[in-house]
């Protein structure tokens, strides 16, 4: 299992949303954050406002969950955002306990 | 060390937050946040307001941790949340420069 | 890759911001959080506000960032905060598709 975590702009988080939802990846968590890349902020701001995602994703949907948020995130403009993938180790569905891939989605 | 994040209903945070206390874990980090599940969320809300939750456990505390907040969380109902388990590599306590376990709790 | 996660008082994020520029480290994410320490929060309050800074860097910057994070942020009283280290398998940067080390900075 993965994280993948995506910076965007607050502006594609709903296409980037919709488009996951169309690739039967519907969980989500989001929130969001002030961040700067390696332009910092555009003067007179130091940080940007941005949206934050989170998915917990099986490996083998990895790919296509980064390939989709690139593809409704890019404007080709600097300031497009940011995706790491973390390592996850276990998951657990509170309501029924189950855990590992099961628990995902 | 293993970080445990939990995305739980807000009104489930004070009784998860005292229980955690209660086994000796009081070191936590929330905001809220805003996800969807499986079944997304009730039209006609896309999404709703979760509270997340990140604690940085000893290895040895990781399924007491796990089993309080299912404990505590759990009604039984669609929504009840996820818990997911990543690996952290180290820890520092900054007023002391402590690292690893020892800059835990 | 490292992501390096401090959760410091919201007092010192400027001068740990500006600190971090200084030794090249521009990107970073930042958003408010609550938490409680190992004494918990000061009575009357139970959760105490404080910033939480994410920033993914190159294996080899690591100890440099945790050095100046240490170092603009400790007051040497409690509640000076803590730094957790993270592994992370990859990094996009959405604009140029690029991956890994070239897609942080
Ligand atoms: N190394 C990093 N660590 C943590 N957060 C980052 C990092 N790089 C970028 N971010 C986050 O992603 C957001 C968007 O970054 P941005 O797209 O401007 O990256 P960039 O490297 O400057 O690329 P570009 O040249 O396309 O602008 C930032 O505001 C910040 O919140
Ligand atoms: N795979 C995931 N990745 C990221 N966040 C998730 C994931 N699954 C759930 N979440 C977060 O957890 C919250 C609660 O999810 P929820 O309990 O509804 O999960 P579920 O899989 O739909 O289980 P249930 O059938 O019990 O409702 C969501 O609102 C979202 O914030
Ligand atoms: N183990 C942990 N897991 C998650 N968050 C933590 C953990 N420990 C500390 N934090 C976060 O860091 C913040 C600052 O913690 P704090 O500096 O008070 O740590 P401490 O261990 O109590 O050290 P000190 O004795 O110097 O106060 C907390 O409010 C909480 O948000
Ligand atoms: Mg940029
Ligand atoms: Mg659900
Ligand atoms: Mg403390």
């Amino acid at each position: 299992m993965k994280k993948v975590e995506a910076i965007i702009r607050g502006n594609d988080f709903d296409r980037v949303k919709n488009a996951l939802k169309q690739i039967g990846i519907v969980p989500l968590t989001a929130y969001p954050v002030q961040g700067r890349g390696v332009q910092g902020g555009v003067p007179p701001y130091d940080l940007l406002p941005k949206m934050k995602l989170e998915i917990v994703v099986k490996d083998k949907d990895l790919e296509k969950v980064v390939d989709v948020i690139i593809r409704n995130a890019r404007s080709g403009t600097p300031g497009d955002g940011k995706i790491f993938i973390i390592p996850v180790e276990d998951a657990v569905r509170i309501r029924t306990g189950e855990r590992g891939n099961e628990a995902l989605y």
